[in-house]
C-alpha cells in the first residue's frame, strides 16, 4: 500500500494550524502540566472524582457538548461535536487514570510533579494517557480557534479506569451504543514502534488469563517415607501442562485454534515492511534462539500466532540447597494471547475440557480475559490515517497489523462494530507503568499535529451518516 | 522364615539380666536424663564437644577401650571390648549430636530439661538418637555387671556429625576399616513399624538430590510484547521433566534403573506379611489414589521401586490473580530414591547425559547422594537378632526388607562390607526432628533388654575371626 499525498496545504510549517501550535507551546505545556500534577490513580481511587469533574469543564469549555456516563466505578466522561454534514463521525477514546507511581523512591523528579529534562517531560500518566489524549484535546482546540470547527464530527470518550482494567467500558458502549455511534475509533496510547518511526495500528492480540491448581496429599510429606505413594501435585501440573502445548510449541489443546484467520496477503506485506534488528533484538534480551516452533517470522510470531504462556509456577520447596519434600500443593497461572478471531470464552471452555479429559483433580480458575482486535487492512479509514500521520510527521509511517499486546480495542470492533485504529504519540521508551514515565515534548507537540491534520485527513471522507 | 527359639532362660522376667534392668531403672533414667541434658546440636556446634568428652569417659568407664577418630568435624567416638574367642564382632552404630530445637516456642517443656509425661520421655535426642543408643549402652554395663563379661565381641561407634548428613563417616570408615573390622553392624535409630509391632530392618533406599536449573531472556518480560519471541524457562522444564518421568509413571532416563536387584520371593514374602491398612492410610493422607504407575503393591513402591520426586518447581509469578509475565528463569529441585543396587554417580550421570540430549541447555547442579543398602534376607545374622528382638519383646517382630527413606547404611554394607540391620527402639510417634520429641518410657527400657537379648543370640553364633 502506498500512503496517498496529503490532503493539507503543504510546506506544513506554514499551514495556520501548526503555527497556532506552534505559537502556544508554552501555554499548552503549562496547561499539560496542570492536568499531569492532578493524581488520578483508580487502583487507589485517589483524585478521580476530581479528575472527572476537571475534564467536564475542560471539555465544555472547548465548546463540546459534555455528558458524564455513570458506571458502578469510576464515570466515563464524553464530549461531543459535529462537523460538516457529509463528514464521519470519529471516537476518541483515552483514559484520564494513571497506574500508582510505586517504587516512588526510583522517581527521579516526584511522579505529580511534571519535569522536563533532556527534552522529556517527565510524570506520571505523561505518556499512559494523559499526555497523549491531551494532545489530542489540544488539536481540537487548535482546529475550533483557527477553523471555527471541526472538519468531521467527533466524540471524545475518557474513561476512568483503564488501569485497573477497563471493567465497565464494554457495558457502557453496550448500554450507550446509538449515542457513541461513530464511523472510526482512534486511540493515542502506548508507543510507536520501537525505530522510532510514526505508527499507526490496526489490531491488537487478545488475553485469557487462568490459573491451574492440582493437589496431592493433604500435606507436604516426606520424600522417602512416601515416594511412590502419594501423588506429586507438580508431576500432575507437569503433565499436564505436556499435553497443552508439546516440545516443538504447537498447541494441543482441541479446540484452541478455532476462529483464527490467517493474515491476508495485504498484512503479510504490511509485516515485511516493518524494520527489524532480529540480531540486535536478540542480543538485548540476551537470547540465542527464538522460542518455538522454529520457523516463523519475528513479527508473526507477535500478530499472527497465539501463545501460551506460563507466566508462573509454584509448588513445593523453593529454598537453598535440597528439601526432600514431597509437595501438597502446586500452582501454574498461565496465559493465552489470541489472535483474531479466536473467542476468550471459547479457548476457556476448550481448556476446561482439555483438563477435564487429562488431569480431572486440577481445578482451573478464571483471571480475566480480553478479545483480540483487528481492523481490515483495506478499510477506506487506513490511507487518510496514514496520510495525516504522515503529513504531521513528514515521514513514512509504518502500518502495524497487530500489536503482540492486548488492549481492549474489541469494545469498538466488536461491541460497536466499527474500525478502531491505534496512533500512539509517544516514545518508545517511555517507561509507562514504571518510574520516570516519560514522553518526549517533540512528541507531545508532534501529538497535537498529527490529531490536527488525521482529523483534516478523514474530513475529506465520506461519513456513514452518523452525526456527533 | 519362621523365628527360631531364643536362647535365652525362659521365662524371661526371671533372667537376672532383665532383674537388672528392673532393678535399675530410676537409677538408668537418671542417667539418661543427664545425658539428655547435654545440647550438642551439630549444626551450630553447641555442646558437641562437651558430649564427645562425656561419651570418652562414660564407655572407658564401662571398661570398654577407647579411640577418638578425629575428622574435620566432630569426632567419631570408639569403644571396643572382646567377647568369647570364636563368637562374632558387633559394630553398634549411633549418633551423639541431635537437631535444633527449633521452634522452640512449640515445645511443651524446654527441649534440654528431660521431662516424663503420659509415659513418654519428652526431650531433644530422647528418640534421636540418644535414648537409643544410650539404651545400648546400658545394655553392655548390665551384660558386664551380671555376666562378667560381653556375649560376642563388641565396637561401639559413635559419631556426632548425622544430623548434618554424615559428611565424614564413610572416609572415617575408609580410613580405619581394618579397626572397625566387624562381622555385623546394627543401628538402633528411627522408629518401628506404624502398628507398633517390634521391627527389623535390612536396608534402606539411596536418594540422589539435583537441581534444574533453566533460563530463557535476561530479565523477566511481557507476554503479550514477547510471548512467542523469548523461550519460556518454566516449558523448558516442563518439557524436559516430562521426557524424564512419562505420565503413566515411568522413570524414563536411559540408564537410570541400571543395577536394580528386583526383590528375592523370600523378600517379597516378608513384604507379605507386614500389616497394612491401606484404607487408613489414604484416608489419612487425603489421597483417594496411590501414585502411578497403578498396579504395584503399598510396601513395593516403598521398597522395591526408585522414585522422582519434584521436590519443589518455582519461576515468574506467584503472587494473587494474576501477571502476564514472561519470566526469565526457573529451577527445580528433585530427588531419586534409589533402590539396591543402583549407583547415585552412575545415576547422576544418566541425568546429565539425558539432559544434554534433550534441553542442553539447562544446568544440573549436584546437591546430595547417598547410596541404597540392603543386607540379603538369608543372612545368617538375621534370624539370631530376630529371635533376640521377639525374645525381649515377647512379640513376632517384622521383618522389612527396606525402608522408604534413606540413611547411610551403605557405610557398613559398602564401604565396610558387612551386613547392616537396623534395630529401631522408638515409638512411631517420636516426633524426631520436631518439637515435643520423645520416647515411651517402656521403649527405652524395651531398649535395654532388646540390646541384652541380641547381643545374648549373636553371641551363638560362629563369628568371622573379627577380634573387637
Amino acid at each position: 500500500m502506498t500512503v496517498p499525498p496529503s490532503s493539507l496545504p503543504l510546506p506544513l510549517s506554514s499551514s495556520p494550524l501548526f503555527d497556532h501550535v506552534e505559537r502556544h507551546r508554552d501555554a499548552f505545556l503549562e496547561r499539560l502540566f496542570a492536568y499531569l500534577r492532578m493524581p488520578s490513580i483508580s487502583a487507589h481511587g485517589t483524585g478521580i472524582a476530581e479528575t472527572a469533574d476537571f475534564l467536564e469543564g475542560l471539555l465544555g469549555g472547548m465548546g463540546l457538548a459534555v455528558e458524564r456516563l455513570e458506571t458502578p466505578g469510576w464515570p466515563v466522561i464524553v464530549g461531543r461535536r459535529s462537523g460538516p454534514a457529509g463528514t464521519p463521525t470519529v471516537l476518541l477514546y483515552g483514559h484520564y487514570d494513571v497506574q500508582p507511581p510505586d517504587p516512588i523512591e526510583r522517581w527521579v523528579s516526584p511522579p505529580f510533579e511534571p519535569e522536563i529534562r533532556d527534552g522529556r517531560i517527565y510524570a506520571r500518566g505523561a505518556g499512559d494517557n494523559k499526555g497523549q489524549h491531551f494532545a489530542q484535546l489540544l488539536a481540537l482546540e487548535t482546529l475550533l480557534a483557527v477553523d471555527g470547527g471541526l472538519p468531521c464530527s467527533v466524540i471524545v470518550v475518557l474513561e476512568g479506569e483503564e488501569e485497573i482494567g477497563s471493567p465497565h467500558i464494554a457495558e457502557v458502549v453496550r448500554a450507550n451504543r446509538d449515542r457513541l455511534r461513530a464511523d472510526l475509533v482512534i486511540t493515542s496510547d502506548g508507543p510507536v514502534h520501537e525505530s522510532g518511526r510514526p505508527t499507526v495500528e490496526l489490531g491488537v492480540r487478545g488475553v485469557l488469563s487462568f490459573e491451574l491448581r492440582a493437589r496431592g496429599a493433604n500435606r507436604d510429606l516426606h520424600s522417602g517415607n512416601f515416594g511412590g505413594i502419594a501423588p506429586n501435585p507438580i508431576w500432575t501440573l507437569v503433565h499436564l501442562l505436556g499435553t497443552m502445548k508439546d516440545a516443538s510449541g504447537d498447541i494441543s489443546i482441541e479446540g484452541f485454534h478455532d476462529g483464527i484467520i490467517s493474515p491476508s496477503d495485504a498484512e503479510l506485506e504490511a509485516i515485511a515492511r516493518l524494520p527489524l534488528d532480529l540480531a540486535g533484538s536478540m542480543a538485548a534480551l540476551g537470547i540465542d534462539h527464538l522460542d518455538a516452533p522454529a520457523g516463523r517470522g519475528y513479527y508473526e510470531r507477535l500478530m499472527a500466532f497465539p501463545t501460551l504462556t506460563i507466566n508462573g509456577l509454584h509448588g513445593g520447596y523453593g529454598g537453598p540447597g535440597s528439601k526432600t519434600v514431597l509437595p501438597s500443593e502446586a500452582v501454574a497461572k498461565c496465559d493465552a494471547r489470541l489472535v483474531v478471531d479466536q473467542d476468550p470464552d471459547a479457548v476457556f471452555a476448550a481448556i476446561i475440557a482439555h483438563v477435564a479429559r487429562h488431569a480431572p483433580g486440577v481445578e482451573v480458575i478464571h483471571q480475566g480475559a480480553m478479545a483480540p482486535s483487528k481492523t481490515p487492512i483495506d478499510s477506506p479509514f487506513v490511507a487518510p490515517v496514514l496520510a495525516g500521520v504522515r503529513a504531521a510527521a513528514g515521514e513514512e509511517p509504518l502500518l502495524v497489523p497487530a500489536m503482540g499486546g492486548s488492549l481492549p480495542e474489541y469494545v469498538w470492533t466488536k461491541v460497536l462494530g466499527v474500525p478502531a485504529l491505534v496512533v500512539p504519540y509517544a516514545n518508545h521508551d517511555e517507561d509507562n507503568h514504571a518510574p520516570n514515565e516519560n514522553i518526549e515534548v517533540a512528541r507531545f507537540f508532534g501529538g497535537i499535529k498529527t490529531g490536527i491534520a488525521v482529523l483534516v485527513e478523514l474530513g475529506t471522507v465520506s461519513g456513514g451518516g452518523v452525526d456527533a
